[in-house]
């Protein structure tokens, strides 16, 4: 396919004057074609309006039929993946490889949801027969099962122009569940967006599904998403992206008449800590092992590794690590805004009391690609410096000094919730490794053991969240096939006769789905 | 045991100087021994304080040991439950029997929770094996399981002062997640609250907890709920109660530093519709069992049929209802409050244009009886009034005459969400109720068959919740096994040794968990 230069409103393709975008290559700072237009209110609305028009028909498909759908959507984006990975190099700056994978974990994780959809555990059935003689009152028969929620907005990242863009997890978990989707296509790749957008109205019209399952909005930035967040026919909300723009969301989804559920990830700094044991003879490999984490794609992951705690007395691995970070040059960063970003944060921190320089890269001027940065601080002083938590989204990273086992537990109990934390130790660190598990399990999503947190699976059992700020809602995932649980709720079934039940809860079980029958799970 | 007069900080008998309550007789008016003192802010902080301090160590218990503290509970509630009861009915009005069958549906549902925890299908176990031969890159071993999310302050509810109070659904599933529970005590039952807080309380020294595990707060309604609400220890809160209080909880909930779950129950008129093959014969049988669950309890139900839809053209059904209506009495409501509450609502409700009164029953006088009354309308003033869709607490409800099928679909849009529907049909209207269905499933957590919202099962298959308002959450239940979702999230864990995995998490499986390895489920 070619570039269509349009919003995607329920299979249309529509152009508007309410302003305009063009992709930019960060490497050269120019502007790439074609341009963009951005749609008005209405257009806006009508892709909200089609959407729950289409909620009804589309959350009454098979699963089967469900499931095709996202493998049609995967192989669309596999059959024009040259071109789609081509554009995402020049609107992202991000290497052609890493693209070419991200790619191909877009399509494996659709295929993870039609996956999901054929094994149907996501349903929750649940019987409970009929008790015609049980005293002092007969029993009922009751069945319950999950539906969908209704339309979602999706806002796609710029970090991820594939995996947690137009079709990514978002998106896929929410068709996967039943929701139609309304994507706020990143004014940072709309080449991409358009492109990928075009795989995934290409897959609902072979489906034959109403057009209004997937509409692609492009509009200035959050004008447009608050639009979409208040309007009434949007039942939920995912996003990646920035703490002040989840924060934002959230808050108009919970003063809505109806407040909806926002999943929002926002911001992390990933702690890592470093136990004794881990270090013995090892610091040189460790430290590099951690700036190639901390330098890789620039640093712009949700889980790169930003705050790294070791041993008061190391001196090791701070100068290994600092010597590794002195000969890396700079990479391109996904905008010029976020690489202004880059430098502010790199410069707030380096200003706060406490806090020096242990080394940096080279920059590479002309191209967004800003020195790689390491700092340190020590326990004492991260603790009373709420500042220092904040996240800085690149290759930043804060090395915090431990005094011993109670001073390292005290700290991380000062932490803010996070996406991840990572553990370096040996057996001879087991027993402090004890203490300070229960800590993090209480901080984050996923903990890490001797490795680096910027690898993330998606697989049934990844959990990429976490409490508060790392997430707007601890209680789900953005990765992993659990997501799709974000996207439905609970209905139970009353006495209802044999020909209106929905199938999951018909007794012959027509879909195969795994049931717990009275109260025993079978599957 | 006897009533003592205190809250329970953490095993504690506190008093204060806050304030004080006693409970009242709806009956007679007359104040009921003992005095109950409200505790200060320093208490309440306190009693948040102990349940964090407990939380780590109540979480890492076993499964079994959480079972036993449950029945402990449960048989805790049954060695006292003559007094337990004694003390409900002359707190409450609300009849023996009633209450009776109420103290062993609260102990089966600690019961419930007993058993889910040994079923063990709620830690979500999922396990990727490792991959090291995986190309590009190996893959790590990854397990999920769920964790709770930390202290949970429960609101007791006037309605239900055993089920859904002190030791009601609430709590005992976030007990069973793992969760240290403060209660807020109601005031509208202060000697049930003590009796049961006391039986919970035994049960935690019983089983060796830390005592930070049960707290219950007596304090003055909303000022120490918000205090509570907005604690930095409180992590999520379980409510039953008015719409009022439950939106004051979720913005204090949403506007704390860290945002926490808030699970309120707040209103219902729960809409039952009458298809014309069901009135064949049987409007006088279906009339009579309408003002039954109607009047039942003083219609102080969640469920109570507020809002009964029939065909335009009946006749039958509305004279039946009126005549059974005319015959009786009104009973005692909770509270003189709850008495005003319904006669201002009542009123409200005969002064709407549009709106006649079809029949009332009587008023017993200087007994908080007020009288159980039906008005009518039809479809087009629902749907262009909203007003009528204003829950009022006891035996008052609303006919509404629809013209066809079309108009009958299109007023059951205009409806709020609904903890549940009832469809009353024959298979004569099946072409009819199945347009109907996909409708109710949208507005509705349980939808009913030829039967009445007011029973209200606790298994595995209830979902006694639904869309805004009826809560503030659909995406959860709180009655029945599912409940115990709300107060657990999920972590995963990457490549950690064995000696340091969870239990749950464990090869050896030692405590019997359904899993989903590699994608296989097995139970």
């Amino acid at each position: 396919m070619t570039i269509i230069a349009s919003s995607i409103i329920a299979g249309e393709h529509r152009t508007g004057t309410a302003g305009q975008v063009q992709g930019i290559n960060p490497v050269t700072g120019k502007a790439l074609e074609p341009v963009f237009t951005f749609v008005d209110k209405d257009t806006v609305d009508q892709a909200a309006e089609a959407a729950w028009s289409a909620f009804d028909v589309y959350r009454a498909t098979t699963p089967e039929v469900r499931a095709v759908f996202l493998e049609t959507i995967a192989r669309n984006l596999e059959l024009d993946g040259e071109r789609i990975v081509d554009r995402a190099v020049q609107e992202s700056g991000l290497p052609l490889g890493r693209l070419t994978g991200e790619l191909g974990r877009t399509a494996s994780q659709l295929r993870l949801f039609a996956g999901e959809l054929r094994i149907g555990a996501h349903q929750e059935v649940r019987i409970n027969s009929a008790q015609p003689d049980r005293a002092p009152a007969p029993a009922p028969d009751l069945r319950q099962r999950q539906i969908p929620l209704g339309p979602v907005v999706v806002f796609g990242a710029s970090n991820f122009p594939l995996a947690f863009s137009t079709a990514g997890g978002d998106t896929a978990s929410a068709l996967a569940a039943g929701c139609p989707v309304v994507v706020k296509a990143h004014n940072a790749h709309p080449g991409t967006a358009a492109l990928v957008g075009q795989a995934v109205n290409a897959a609902v019209k072979e489906a034959g599904l109403p057009a209004g399952v997937f509409s692609q909005i492009f509009g200035a930035g959050s004008a447009v998403g608050q639009q979409l967040v208040s309007h009434p026919r949007i039942k939920a909300v995912g996003f990646t992206g920035s703490q002040g723009g989840g924060l934002a969301l959230m808050r108009t989804a919970a003063s809505r008449p109806e407040p909806i559920p926002v999943y929002a990830e926002m911001s992390s700094i990933n702690p890592v800590v470093i136990f004794p044991s881990s270090l013995n003879g090892k610091a040189k490999d460790l430290a590099s092992a951690f700036v190639g984490s901390l330098t890789m794609g620039s640093g712009q992951f949700c889980t790169n590794p930003g705050m790294i705690f070791v041993p008061a007395d190391d001196q090791g691995f701070a100068a290994a690590a600092g010597e590794a970070l002195r000969e890396l040059s700079g990479q391109t960063m996904l905008t010029s805004g976020i690489c202004d970003s880059y430098r502010e944060g790199v410069s707030r921190l380096a200003n706060i009391e406490g806090v020096s320089a242990v080394s940096q890269g080279q920059e590479v001027s002309g191209q967004n690609a800003p020195a790689p940065v390491l700092f340190q601080t020590n326990s004492e002083i991260l603790r009373n410096t709420p500042e220092l938590q904040e996240e800085i989204f690149g290759s930043a990273a804060l090395l915090v000094r431990y005094k011993d086992e109670s001073d390292l537990v005290s700290t991380l109990e000062s932490l803010h919730g996070q996406l991840t934390a990572t553990v370096h130790a040996t057996d001879a660190d087991s027993e402090s490794v004890k203490k300070v598990l229960p800590v993090l399990e209480r901080k984050v999503g996923r903990i890490l053991f001797n490795g680096w947190p910027t690898g993330v699976e998606v697989n049934d059992s990844m959990v990429h969240g976490g409490p508060f700020p790392a997430t707007s809602d601890s209680r789900t995932t953005s990765v992993g096939s659990l997501a799709i649980y974000r996207f439905q709720r609970p209905v139970s079934y009353q006495n209802i006769p044999s020909n209106l039940l929905p199938e999951a809860l018909q007794d012959e079980n027509p879909w195969s789905l795994p049931r717990r029958i009275d109260g025993v799970l079978n599957s």
